[in-house]
């Protein structure tokens, strides 16, 4: 009856559910993959064929200790190559505009570096306080999931660098600071290695892209799938009240399988009617994760001229439409071109204009910020509004708002019956990223091959540990401004004790030879 | 070809798809309605039958200015009775029990009261700056959006009144104060005209109930509808590609009309397939207004023995499992019983027990709180957990996290094509509340008779206007702590400038003389 009878039903053809398919087959399953769009990939998506080579308009980028995406690409014959990161970076700011090298703007107000230095110092070492497998035992896991991280930001920079943590906020969680649990960044922070690492081109999280584009990795594991996978089918219903679970598209076809691994975000699982429903806690995660807001764009020149006058290609802006920027210049200098991110409320207020007008803002904007006319003249413009995607809901992640992580973490990754979950948001490492999408594919693989006590096989899981690492000395020795604040005023008290001591001095020998008296006389 | 083929096909037969489709039909277009459970009333919900009389497990209580909701009543010929508000309130707090009549606690402390007094006239003018149309108007907006009630209440409150403010936003919100935007929070208040209004028995929300069960509201709009109500019909999917919208049910009934009204929560949208997809504001809007989180219990006993202690069968309290309960007892004596509201972070905690320990839990907590161990015997007991519920997700309603509101709320009420939203969180007036259902329902049907150029009849819309009252003389004259720390520090320094004075004043004479000389006598 069923159009397909296997052991495992994965749903969504995304890195996530390739990734579990494989590691099932791999360990003697039968699978079928059932996917909503016309392609896999899910969240990464490789746009081709037009004169611009490859554009990854989903996820692109890849860093040291994603061991399983690079693996993986290892495995796929596909290559990496770095991003370009020569010359420097612009901080295009609203009170400061700078040109330098590196991820630490070039403040003249030492203030202002000891802030900053403070708040990713603070920040990592509160990250590692959460654990990753589990961030709601963190020991102040309460206080801080009823936090926001912009209440946190507030509470503890005394300078404007603080604006250096907004902009990161909006760059890696595609949302403003005030809409996510101080928690929920801290885990995320945990589960990708510390600020800095998420924050870096090089080593860090911006450093590789895959040549050809990352939606090949989907596109290969597909290659060496024994089971189909069904395209342009959205999973509707799941059936679990029955012998085997039974899955039913919107076009009538239905699939069976002993388990479901579902990879749906989980802002969108709602899109598939459960029987039984889902249970309470779950029916209510499921609408306290919204999926972040971005328009991923990509502004083609001529020639990479930026090079020419020692810009990276990169911006840093607290203002203006696009936050963060990168060249996305082909390896081989072919295809001159600055990849933009528009995100969060930035994201929210230019889905309103054209693509047009959208087109001519970021020009004049880089022209602006990089205060080279040049920028006027685009020889053409990608872009991808995530948040128009269906079957995404948004990109690149689903956070979580104040509340959320303590009194329903539990239930992101608890499986359902036989429906086990997966996707990129329950994973414990580089969640959010094609790695976390991997890791919790085969997280969720081996929850079932565990159930029918098959004796797994060793998979591509990572090898190198995901460690924040510690302070260096400086940055260790290095006070803040509040360490400061407390040592000037010590300094002012002792000096006015020291001041007017004398007259005092008289009352308290008295005081104590009184008790000297009494101590050793009695 | 589709089963019904109508002017307006109606999504949802609770109170608000209902009266939409009363409001149309008395205008003379033919409605469908069709509702996913197998009962009508959709949060409203009266368990009849059972040696209980009737019980409303889901909204239940009426106040002054909801006409909408009255003039429904006369005109269905129910009855309303005023609910028990005789003897005192008990105060349960982790700190303090106190027994009092009325809403403001006898703190003896009379900064407490001053600060309580402060906040409440705070929020209630804050609010009033809230536009209740358009609240993203407000000149602060963005200010508000970007704070959750609690950061608000931390930063205003200095003393632990706060907890007077967070129960009362657990009360009627049934969500946490850190989950929830500030601004959301104001614009809540001022649809229901203010604090006090919101948080009474007397003359406030909580003031009477319909004889005989609230679920007798939707029955008695079923009864004089001339269109039919498809129940047990989830709806699945909604086309508007073609000539009519086609909205399709899960057992494959097809209904088709001019316009739609969909009364569905935003939250719950995703389980219904748009063709063309929604827009991506509101695809995103969907993700952002997760439901409540309530258990609603009803403890049952012999007779009221609370009332001859003089309680009014009142608790609020910032602990224990139930932070507010009501007696609710039948008008004319029968059925002694207890109402108590688990609610938030308790809800999700409760929902872990059995029902046997949730019941004995609730006994123990009132036998505490109203230090007498008759409510360790109850007759009966019966609850709702409305965050199992898969067609409301939760209850009373779906809320906002900080940044929603100023970036997606004018998705809200907004048509998507012939469809229009309806549903108590598209209110301006009584968000949450059943009067807010009836009127978003009457706003839906009057744009569709709009939009078809018929000239409509004068509905049950509400007369009394809602207005935050103004505070009264002394509430106006109390100082708040602030203005009192202020006062006595500005009369310290003016005391020591009254001692150091002296040896200055030669300084200054000198000063001032010159200034006189070179003013008048150049």
């Amino acid at each position: 009856m069923a159009d397909a009878d296997v052991d495992v039903v994965v749903i969504g053809a995304g890195l996530s559910g390739l990734y579990a398919a494989k590691i099932l087959e791999e360990n003697g399953l039968t699978v079928s993959v059932v996917e909503a769009r016309e392609r896999v990939g899910g969240r990464t998506c490789t746009v081709r064929g037009s004169s611009n080579g490859y554009t990854d308009v989903g996820a692109g980028y890849i860093g040291p200790t994603q061991d399983i995406v690079k693996n993986l690409a290892t495995e796929l014959g596909l290559e990496l190559c770095d991003v370009y990161n020569e010359g420097n970076v612009v901080m295009n700011y609203k009170s400061i505009w700078a040109t330098f090298h590196g991820i630490i703007p070039p403040y003249w107000n030492p203030f202002k570096l000891l802030d900053l230095n403070n708040i990713i110092r603070t920040v990592d070492a509160m990250a590692k306080q959460v654990p990753r497998n589990a961030p709601w035992m963190a020991q102040k896991a309460a206080e801080w999931d009823r936090m926001t991280v912009k209440e946190f930001i507030d509470r503890t920079c005394w300078t404007n660098a603080a604006r250096d943590i907004l902009v990161f906020v909006r760059s890696v969680l595609t949302s403003e600071p005030h809409e996510v649990s101080f928690l929920f960044f801290l885990w995320f922070i945990h589960s990708g290695g510390g600020l800095m690492r998420l924050a870096s081109v090089k080593d860090g999280a911006q450093e590789q892209k895959v040549v050809g584009g990352t939606q090949q990795l989907s596109e290969g594991m597909v290659k060496n799938l024994k089971g189909t996978v069904h395209l342009s089918s959205p999973v509707v219903s799941v059936d679990q009240t029955r012998d085997k679970v039974l899955v039913k598209d919107s076009n009538g076809h239905q699939y069976q399988g002993k388990y479901v691994v579902s990879t749906v975000p989980q802002a969108l699982l709602n899109r598939i009617s459960f029987c039984p429903s889902l249970p309470d806690l779950k029916l209510q995660l499921i609408q306290r994760m919204p999926m972040g807001s971005i328009i991923k764009t990509f502004m083609f020149y001529d020639t990479p001229f930026w090079r020419e006058k020692k810009f990276s290609g990169s911006i840093t802006s607290d203002f203006g439409p696009v936050t963060y920027c990168l060249d996305d210049t082909k390896p081989d200098g072919s295809h001159p071109c600055i990849m933009g991110f528009v995100l969060a409320d930035q994201a929210r207020n230019l889905v309103e204009m054209s693509v047009t007008e959208r087109k001519t803002t970021l020009c004049q904007y880089y022209a602006k910020a990089f205060k080279m006319d040049r920028f006027m003249q685009p020889t053409d413009y990608i872009e991808k509004n995530w948040m128009e995607d269906e079957f995404s809901g948004g990109c690149y992640l689903g956070v979580m708002p104040p509340g959320v992580l303590t009194k329903y973490g539990r239930m992101l990754r608890k499986p359902i019956g036989r429906v086990h979950f997966a996707g990129t948001e329950t994973a414990t490492e580089w969640i959010g990223y094609m790695d976390g999408a991997l890791q919790s594919g085969d997280r969720a693989a081996h929850e079932i091959l565990d159930k029918l006590a098959i004796q797994w096989l060793e998979s591509g899981r990572g090898s190198s540990a995901i460690i924040i690492p510690s302070p260096s000395l400086s940055e260790m020795i290095l006070p803040s401004v509040n360490a400061i604040l407390y040592a000037s005023t010590g300094a002012a008290v002792s000096y006015l004790a020291y001041l007017i001591y004398p007259y005092f001095f008289g009352w308290r020998w008295k005081v104590t030879s009184y008790m000297f008296d009494r101590m050793f006389k009695n």
